[in-house]
C-alpha cells in the first residue's frame, strides 16, 4: 500500500469495505498513498513493535497516526491501544479510534487508555467518507506529532 | 463568557488577541456562545477541580474540550495538562495544547503528558481562525468525549 512513499497512516481495519472507503476518503487529499493497511490487531502490533514480518521495518518510519477499529481479529483493539499506551516510545504516537460502538464503555476505556480522538464510523456512506477526509486533513495537516 | 449555555470548551489563554480571535473562529459555527475564558493557569485548574471562585460549579457541566496555551501566568500549561492527565477522573477530558511554540521539547512532553492533540498557532491571521475553526468542528462534532 505504501508503495515506496513514507508511512502516515497505519490503518488497523478487518472490513474490506470500511478499508475501501477510507482510502477512497484519504484519496481527496492526495493521503491515500501514505497509508498502511492491517487487518488485525496482531499484524498493528508486528507492524509498531517491528517484529515478526516487520521485523526490518525501519524505525524512523513511524506513521503520524493510528487509525484503529475496535472490533478486530486476533488481538482487539482496546488492547493494540493498551500496548501503544504503555510504551514508553510509542505512548506519544497519535491513536484515532473509529469504529461502529457507541458503547459508553468502550468510548470511556479508550479515553482511560489514553487514546487521543474517539470517533464513532457513520452509518451513512458520505459521511463516513466526509468524516475520514477530516480526520486525515486535521492529523495530517493541522495537528504536529512529535518527530519520530 | 457562557451566557446560560452549556459550556463545551475550556480557553485557557492570556493574551487578549487570541481570545478574540478564537471567539471569532467560533461564532463562525456558532460555537462561541458555549466557550469559558480564564487568562491563567490557577484559574484554569481551579475551574476543573472547582476550587476557589469555581467551588460552587456544576460537576455535571464538564466541557468537552480543553484549549490550552502553554505560556501562561502563575501555573503554566504543561503544569495544567499534567493535574489533567494524573486525575483519575479528569483525565478523559480531551486537551488540545494550542501554542506557538514549535520547540520539540514542548511538544514531546506534551504527548508524553498525554496531550490529546498539540497545534501550532498560526502565525497568519487568516490561517489562525481556520484553524480554530476546524479544531472546534473536529472536538465538538465529529469526536465523541465520554459522557459527563
Amino acid at each position: 500500500m505504501s508503495k515506496g512513499n513514507a508511512v502516515e497512516i497505519l490503518l488497523v481495519e478487518d472490513n474490506p469495505n470500511d478499508v475501501e472507503l477510507t482510502l477512497r476518503a484519504l484519496s481527496q487529499h492526495n493521503l491515500a498513498n501514505k497509508v498502511h493497511v492491517v487487518g488485525d490487531g496482531a499484524q498493528a502490533l508486528d507492524y509498531l513493535f517491528r517484529t515478526g514480518e516487520y521485523a526490518g521495518r525501519n524505525a524512523r518510519e513511524t506513521p503520524k497516526l493510528v487509525l484503529l477499529d475496535l472490533k478486530l481479529p486476533k488481538v482487539d483493539g482496546l488492547e493494540v491501544l493498551r500496548r501503544i499506551k504503555s510504551d514508553a516510545a510509542l505512548k506519544v504516537l497519535p491513536v484515532v479510534v473509529l469504529t461502529s460502538s457507541r458503547e459508553e464503555k468502550d468510548v470511556v476505556e479508550s479515553y482511560h487508555l489514553g487514546v487521543n480522538s474517539y470517533i464513532v464510523k457513520p452509518v451513512d456512506f458520505e459521511q463516513f467518507v466526509s468524516s475520514v477526509s477530516e480526520i486525515g486533513l486535521y492529523w495530517l495537516i493541522l495537528n504536529q506529532p512529535p518527530r519520530g
